[in-house]
């Protein structure tokens, strides 16, 4: 592969209208989009008008007239969209913590009315930490353990009788390594359990189907792939076989039948909507609506299926490179397509310390990836507004960074709180 | 009092600079700040700022760069200048529903380990629904029973050996009415419990010291009083010498003592940090930084008391007026001005469906209230933008929607969700 290559494959990429619809900083390659997704082009103008005039100018009776009060409903119906969810049932709402919070509460409560003798959760200790941490707290609070296992073959084998969710992240963080859904969920159904599912790196990244796979519960997250702004509203979505079965627990007024009827007892709303809690953050929900439609303009180029084909293509093009390139590190994030998510994830194959300089280093140069404890270069690839030369040229500096000893410097050894 | 009285209060009103703060639609007398504060001039640009300087060019660099990891305490320390908490006492997070769990269930934590034979969370029925809601929920949860009591004078009959917390709003969202924190936190100590209070329609408008109340736990609402913006997030306090002692529920890693080092295993950051839970909200937290130094601008005006001042001088204006102008009307606020929270509530004397029709009468002539189920008519007073004679012209507009008729018109009479 030649530089003169990749820029033939971007000259014949149907996907590349796509770019457009965002400001990206001139002279820097973002491979940080699983992080933090770049601004669109729409957002500012959009979050204004929401500002200055819906806020500015209707006041209050933008509640009804400029339709804030369903906004989380059609915020949620667009992200349904992009997981394989019905209109109905998915909201935007909240973090990814709260709303792992509420289905995991609604899922506990589920498992002990059917099948009380249930008392583990199941994960992965590798999942994202607020996952465990949450999960932690409710296995703590009603009385479950939670069982973490050290990799994704030793899940089959804590299916068993004892085990009441099987909770995982789809992508995982670190590794980028992509579970099969449909697989882990028909496996946790089998065994009398129910799935639930963290998209937090795969909502806008790679095809998901939860209605399909049968899943029971999911979240994900709107300022990763979707786009959404620092801190974006997070989704909750609830299987309709479920979702109006129980009241979660975070039983906020506007999940209410009736809010507006201000009476003292609580009767949850029908469906995915007593998923929701207090008063919708309506600047951050019109960011992410703006976010979110970055993603749905891939439609009319063949959807998700063709960002998942360009993401692979990348992840792809970059890995070969690095091979070739970086002797000092090894791969983390799986080889082969079916089991990889958005993101390349490197370790340093003898000095551990590397890994959080490097990523330092390729940051003074402009290519932004991030750097994951203890040892993990990690670098996320968005089809929606990335190149391929934009991967080739990413694995030309970190090669160099490395051939170079250019990550020994002292300036990029500082450690500093980092996401 | 004439108009012209009304005028010559405003020309002398030393807080009358503090109006310049905001951008008000011109022809609107808002007396809705209670529910949605208006559109702090300097909000507009900040919020640019932030999405298109420190997210659009920033991007993820700013969690560290432009000071986002931090936001929420940076936030949090302004609010507590307003309510009477030191810095590093509270954080600035979530919805007020959400915030509610998180205290509640630390307070009933704290209670059920010292004092077990306690069950009882006390609260008054006409309280804000969605912490009856979420009070509902923990008492289920937790075993405890939600005792609700009919008036505020039957609060301390209610404090007995088997209350476990009393959970209060400060101010009443439909009648306005004040409660003494201090006496009453008193009282629950006294009594062996816990005092957790709502500062929903406190934080900005009547002076609360936490600390010299020694109150347990608060939380409180951005977009009313501290004018953040619809939605904005809510803030939590925890009195010192609780803060410290028990994980939360929503334990998500941004309260995780080390939430960078992606440890699987929940350890709650020191004090109020602990009360963070997922990513925060970074426009938004912005946004209801721009509202919070509205107020804060009133330190040079003698702070809090100043306004406070105002308030009553508004408040007693519009009540007098109505007395004399709306028989029609019965005042469901107190009178006296130690009871009154920044608002004016009224009912109508004979015929309930006047209250919401009128209210509709009134928006549609520029005068902006609001109703509340089933018969309330409700206008607050935000004495940072408001003049005695918006509070004096208000009156007469109300005066003359009842002597015309203007509100049995049919359009008026069409209900529509309204918060």
């Amino acid at each position: 592969m030649t530089r003169d290559d990749a820029l033939a494959l971007d000259a014949h990429d149907p996907l590349a209208p796509l770019r457009e619809q965002f400001a990206l900083p001139p002279g820097t390659i973002y491979l940080d989009g699983n992080s933090l997704g770049v601004l669109p082009r729409a957002t500012p103008a959009r979050v204004a008008e929401v500002v200055t005039g819906e806020w500015g100018t209707g006041l209050i009776g933008s509640w009804n007239q400029a339709g804030w009060i369903t906004l989380p409903q059609r915020v949620g119906d667009k992200i349904a969209r992009l997981v394989g969810a019905a209109p109905g049932e998915l909201v935007a709402a909240d973090s990814t913590s709260v709303n792992l919070y509420k289905v995991l509460a609604a899922a506990l409560a589920i498992v002990r009315a059917d099948a009380p003798q249930r008392t583990r959760i199941v994960s992965e200790r590798s999942n994202f930490p607020t996952d465990l941490y949450i999960a932690e707290s409710l296995a703590a609070e009603r009385g479950f353990e939670l069982l973490l296992v050290d990799t994704p073959e030793a899940i089959p084998a804590a299916l068993d009788e004892r085990c009441a969710v099987l909770m995982l992240t789809h992508v995982n963080y670190r590794t980028g390594r992509l579970h099969d859904m449909a697989a882990l969920t028909r496996a946790a159904h089998a065994a009398g359990a129910l799935a639930v599912w963290d998209l937090a790196h795969s909502a806008g990244a790679v095809p998901v189907d939860l209605n399909a796979a049968e899943a029971d519960f999911a979240i994900g997250c709107g300022y990763k792939f979707l786009n959404g702004g620092p801190g974006a509203p997070a989704f909750v979505w609830a299987h309709r076989r479920h979702a109006g079965r129980f009241a979660q627990p975070l039983s906020g007024w506007m999940g209410h039948a009736a809010p507006f009827e201000f009476t003292p007892g609580y009767r949850p709303a029908p469906g995915i909507v007593r998923y929701l809690c207090g008063t919708p953050a309506i600047l951050a929900l019109a960011a992410l609506e703006c976010g979110v439609d970055t993603v749905l303009a891939a439609e009319s180029f063949g959807g998700m299926a063709a960002l998942r084909a360009k993401s692979l293509a990348l992840t792809r093009l970059f890995a070969n490179e690095l091979r070739v390139r970086c002797p000092q590190l090894v791969q983390v994030s799986p080889e082969s397509d079916a089991e990889r998510g958005s993101q390349v994830c490197l370790a340093p194959r003898d000095e551990p310390e590397l890994a959080y300089a490097t990523v330092q280093a390729l940051i003074a140069r402009g290519v932004v990836g991030d750097f994951r404890a203890p040892d993990i270069l990690r670098f996320g690839f968005t089809p929606l507004y990335l190149r391929h030369v934009d991967a080739y040229d990413a694995a030309v500096q970190l090669a160099e960074v490395l051939e170079r000893g250019e990550w020994r410097r002292p300036e990029f050894n500082r450690r500093q709180a980092v996401t």
